[in-house]
């Protein structure tokens, strides 16, 4: 006898069913039909990279989350030594030369290395695609998930964060989602460690800052004291972290603390165009504020950082990116600055799905099931489901002759609206005796009269 | 020293650039199109399957050819017995736990028996994801290509097979691709081993047969002895081959061939209403041919079979499929009909490509790029771009301030129809000079000029 399985998902991942389908794909299209009317062009990369492509880009913990792939065939029968002396990590390499795309950037930058060639720049991309991470799944943390992505690579000049912030604006505009996108800038934060006389300690610095959301500002505190920072460094930042303000106070202030720091005033002159850009955007309900305590954690980012949070939801971030100067670099390609912004689809999905924003999606493709009782009826049903679908009209063919309760729960089940019933009277008259699910109104059409009363639905 | 890697895909992967993407992008969205107005619902289902779900699938060749995921962190620690004793083969099952999806079937029939409960049956399940073979890659062979399938899981009806050639017919026609679609019946080929006294050695026949298109009749007949049929059987069989003829033809001479063969006599019934229905479905440029000698490759299929090829370009298939009774049964849900088409979008467009069908792909999603030559230009074109978009007209901003002749020709390498200038006159006159790269004309617009103007393009 054959052992039947009990079938599972494998651990951290889902399946997309019709009405979880639905909704998602109404969230891509809307990023989508964006990133194209600013100018993006859509490329694909393979879920699997050479391990050479991805190791070592993504710090040491990353590298540990990267999913890796067994060579095929004998995979064992190249390994030099005894593999349980060699242990997992150093046995890794001999046996697996793949592993899967941990984001969408690294396979971007390594895109851009080979084709740099054939590329036009300032090459606008965006890629939208799964990823994958060897993460402890939990709630709301998947192993496979998708990145919405778009950057703008081979141009230094702040028009580029600009049209990135009204890519922001439009799309969120768009899903109805009340926005603030919180900027600042990787050479603020080094020109405040530099103030405060730290300017070694502007890694460590950038990385607790990072957590103040997470962990509050007493237990940073505690960070940065054991990273090396003095009590009076402390003392001076918390001063400064605790000023509130308007955009223009803060610049107001900031501008006083540099004073002569080269550093810190060429990122507050970046702020300052930046915002002024992009008030000429015109979007609503998509505020744009300056926090110089943002941090953001990837250590690649060299200028204008942004995150974006929903308004009426604000755990989290829904979006963020920012500048990066060398990403190409690893590749053979440096000195190419670029820019990029990632909406993150599952927490915005999340998002929307609390604000109850997704009260209207059709889940069905289908506008209407034909049914019938014999065969005469069914081949009326399949010639004028075939004459809709011509005319751009979903529907469908229920496929057994039944009894007509059948056919009718089943609609009801998918949340078909229609119901076409093709009798003998209807076969006589070349008729359909159409039921409005939701109503329960009947009427009783020529096929030319169904096709118009359905395309005006 | 950083050691400079020359970056590669993976092998027997393919990124897909903006113009790749554009003619793919082209070809999903029309079957994708067909898919819903047919009353397909998509899913999706994740990359990593747990091997059980995969393995024994596929036959042992298809086991081979799975990509297998290293189990994550120290994943010898728990390795029973010396890893290169055990072998590659033995060893595997310890140190991995999960593979990638080899096909979209698998996977839909794991679904299908996780959410009986929730699912409508007959369920029609669509599935547009990309698939991963650990084969030897080759001209047209990738280790990562996309399946596009649609099936009707939950009915036994004949009807869902007249659909799914109906399907058929309706993408092809949109395509622009002339096709034949070749049916048969499992029960035919199983009927004529039954009639030729060999019903053992049907398994071996339908696989023999199936090469026939490869390597001809003689070797197949040499194969067919080889596998214990007779030198009369075998005389038998290519007389019964040999025989062109209408699609009624065929029916006739089988008709006569069957005598009182219950299993062929069903089969010819099948055929016979099928080709009765498809007639009504009313698509040119796709032909219905009945061709007995059509076994298709896959064990699972019990009833019809079909194959779609180019008129044009007739190499290989471009679309197949049938019905199979027990793809759940491996996963506790046993007596579930279905019956799927796939399309196999890789074969498609190397067709179409064949064809030239894609001669009008506009590669690049902008309309018109915006040049200036100072600040106060850069802000009205930021401000002018952005109405454009949410006029729906795709725009971009050219982000420097440069030598004129730079934006044009990036407008050129990147495909952009239109370029306009933003000078000192037109700042002042709040116009925009546009220049059409195709014909060189240029016109002075303002603003809603250029809106009106390019939305009418």
């Amino acid at each position: 006898m054959k052992v039947i399985q009990k079938p599972t998902n494998a651990r951290g991942t889902r399946d997309f069913g019709p009405k979880e389908m639905a909704i998602r794909s109404n969230v891509f299209a809307t990023i989508k039909r964006h990133f194209e009317a600013f100018g993006f062009q859509s490329i694909e990369t393979p879920a699997m990279e050479n391990l050479s492509v991805l190791t070592g880009k993504y710090g040491d913990e990353g590298d540990q989350l990267l999913f890796k792939i067994i060579n095929s065939g004998d995979y064992l029968s190249k390994v030099n030594g005894d593999p349980l002396a060699l242990g997992s990590k150093s046995l890794l390499p001999q046996i697996s030369e793949k592993g899967l795309r941990y984001d969408l950037t690294v396979p971007f930058a390594r895109f851009v290395a080979m084709n740099r060639n054939d590329i036009a720049f300032p090459f606008r991309r965006s890629q939208i695609q799964p990823v994958w991470r060897a993460d402890r799944p939990q709630k709301g943390r998947y192993r496979e998930f998708y990145q919405c992505d778009a950057d703008i690579i081979g141009s230094d000049s702040l028009v580029n964060e600009v049209e990135l912030i009204a890519l922001f604006q439009a799309i969120f505009n768009s899903l109805n989602l009340r926005t603030n996108l919180i900027i600042n800038s990787r050479k603020i934060l080094a020109g405040i460690v530099d103030k405060l006389g730290a300017t070694d300690l502007f890694v460590a610095f950038a990385v607790s800052i990072d957590k103040l959301d997470k962990i509050g500002w007493d237990a940073v505190a505690v960070e940065l004291g054991s990273n090396g920072f003095q009590p009076n460094q402390i003392e001076a930042l918390q001063k400064l972290f605790n000023f509130e303000g308007s955009n223009a106070n803060k610049i107001e202030l900031l501008t006083e603390f540099f004073a002569d720091n080269a550093l810190g005033n060429e990122g507050l002159s970046e702020i300052k165009s930046v915002l002024r850009l992009s008030d000429l955007n015109g979007y609503d309900n998509a505020n744009l504020i300056f926090d110089f305590k943002l941090a953001r954690g990837l250590s690649y980012y060299t200028g204008l950082i942004y995150e974006g949070k929903s308004v009426d939801v604000p755990f989290g971030s829904i979006a963020g990116g920012g500048r990066y100067d060398n990403l190409t670099a690893a590749f053979g390609l440096p000195n190419m600055s670029g820019v990029g912004i990632s909406f993150g689809i599952e927490r915005i999905i999340d998002v929307m799905r609390e604000l109850n924003l997704f009260p209207e999606i059709q889940i069905s493709a289908s506008q209407i099931l034909f049914t019938y009782f014999d065969e005469a009826g069914q081949a009326l049903a399949i010639n004028i489901s075939n004459q809709l679908r011509k005319a751009n009209i979903p529907s469908e063919v229920y496929p057994d002759i039944v009894k007509i309760k059948k056919p009718f729960e089943f609609a009801d089940k998918k949340g078909i609206p229609f119901v076409g019933v093709i009798g003998e009277q209807e076969i006589k008259d070349q008729t359909v005796s159409v039921k409005d699910m939701k109503n329960g109104e009947q009427r009783v059409l020529s096929i030319s009269e169904l096709i118009e009363y359905m395309v005006a639905i």
